[in-house]
């Protein structure tokens, strides 16, 4: 089970003011990336895992999803984002993703933006996903980027040529990292990018697409503070299908 | 086309020398890796892109493959594969990779060790790949990892506490990369994981496996060397294969 961080008061009010928060899938600079790993949307049904405040969720159903189930552990997030709409096609429902007790096959898309880095187990989410998937079904997701969450330090170094460096160590060291992000002691899991890859293969999925992503030029005229991440990815974007003809023989 | 730097008598000479050029595969130590990522050999067509001093393709035949063709550009490393085996199911021949005119079909595994990260363009290598393959065909390859290649100062860095870290910039900056490695001026291609990915999944592969080969403690322990590269993978290896139904409309 993950850590509830975002129902730490203190987390949450620090979460709540970051400009992804505050303005929803625009104010994430991955989010046009992640967008274009998505399958056409229309009448999908859509389980989304970690929905925080349900900005995706609200576009999806506005794009021509089915419906949409946003599944968080936490409570206030949950509540703030039931706040945020009417539209009877979203639900919510607070959950581990471990332990869903859903229908197998009853989802056409999954989709997971910022949150499978919290959970320990990766084998048994996407093990989780695929038997919820309906058989040609897709799952895309973002995660912080494993040269993100592998260093000791994670924290950009400048060189005496007013360079930076990223000061990597551990990478193959897989496991729990404690960091201070917004309040001391977020419980996160580093693994390797082969670890995703793998994962995904040995539970039955296809690899459809994988981005690594950092800012574009524009976005770092408009968002100068972006630059650094040039050089290091922040995020892994990875999309993935359910083979059409899958009869869940991996499971 | 890529820079012949194997043919430099003094790159050749120290080359050479190296633990995986006089022990062959046995003085790789990601060799136990990659061969578990072959498919069973038996009978199968191999080609063999950057063959160097062929000890794959010695080993190949003896595990049972119906044929070798070797190629590289390097024509002493050519001279010296020869002169290892007077086997006729062994065939060399000097090319770029790029340039081979070989039928459609004609193999039914591609096997590359090190060589793919000295070619600029990988697309055009893994569509030469996949029209040379067989459906059904496996392509398994190693290169040097993308954290490797990436940054400017490629070098280890001791810590004050006696920690090591990996200095890493430039890893989304793709391209050239020119190091002294036995001598100086060696060019190579910096790529990230995502492009060998994409790249494959473009021209109609389907990814089968990924490694980011470090070694294992027992390697660690009987080669102390190695302990660095417990931080920092030092190779990427892939399998992916062209689907047996492929009927290469990608191309």
């Amino acid at each position: 089970m993950a850590q509830n961080i975002y129902d730490d008061p203190t987390f949450f009010e620090g979460y709540s003011q970051f400009r992804r928060s505050r303005e929803g899938l625009d104010g994430a600079p991955e989010w046009p990336t992640l967008r274009s790993m998505l399958p056409p949307i229309q009448r999908l049904r859509v389980l989304d895992l970690g929905c925080g405040f349900g900005a995706f969720g609200r576009w999806a159903r506005e794009a021509g999803a089915a419906s949409v189930l946003g599944i968080d552990l936490s409570e206030k997030m949950l509540e703030e984002a039931q706040a945020r709409t009417q539209d009877t096609g979203i639900t919510y429902r607070r959950a581990n993703i471990e332990e869903l007790a859903l229908p197998d096959g009853s989802f056409d898309l999954v989709y997971s933006a910022l949150a499978l880095h919290y959970l320990e187990d990766l084998a048994v989410v996407f093990l989780t996903i695929h038997k919820l998937l309906a058989p040609g079904g897709h799952l895309v997701f973002s995660v912080e980027h494993p040269l993100f969450t592998a260093p000791s330090h994670p924290q950009w170094r400048t060189e005496a040529d007013g360079s930076k460096i990223w000061p990597l160590d551990s990478y193959l060291l897989e496991g729990k990292r404690i960091t201070d992000w917004i309040t001391p002691g977020v419980i996160k899991y580093h693994r390797t990018l082969s670890r995703y890859v793998n994962a995904l293969l040995t539970h039955g999925y296809r690899i459809t697409h994988m981005e690594e992503w950092g800012p574009s030029e524009q976005q770092v005229a408009e968002s100068p503070e972006l630059a650094d991440e040039r050089h290091r990815p922040t995020f892994l974007l990875m999309s993935a299908q359910k083979p059409p003809d899958s009869n869940d023989a991996s499971e």
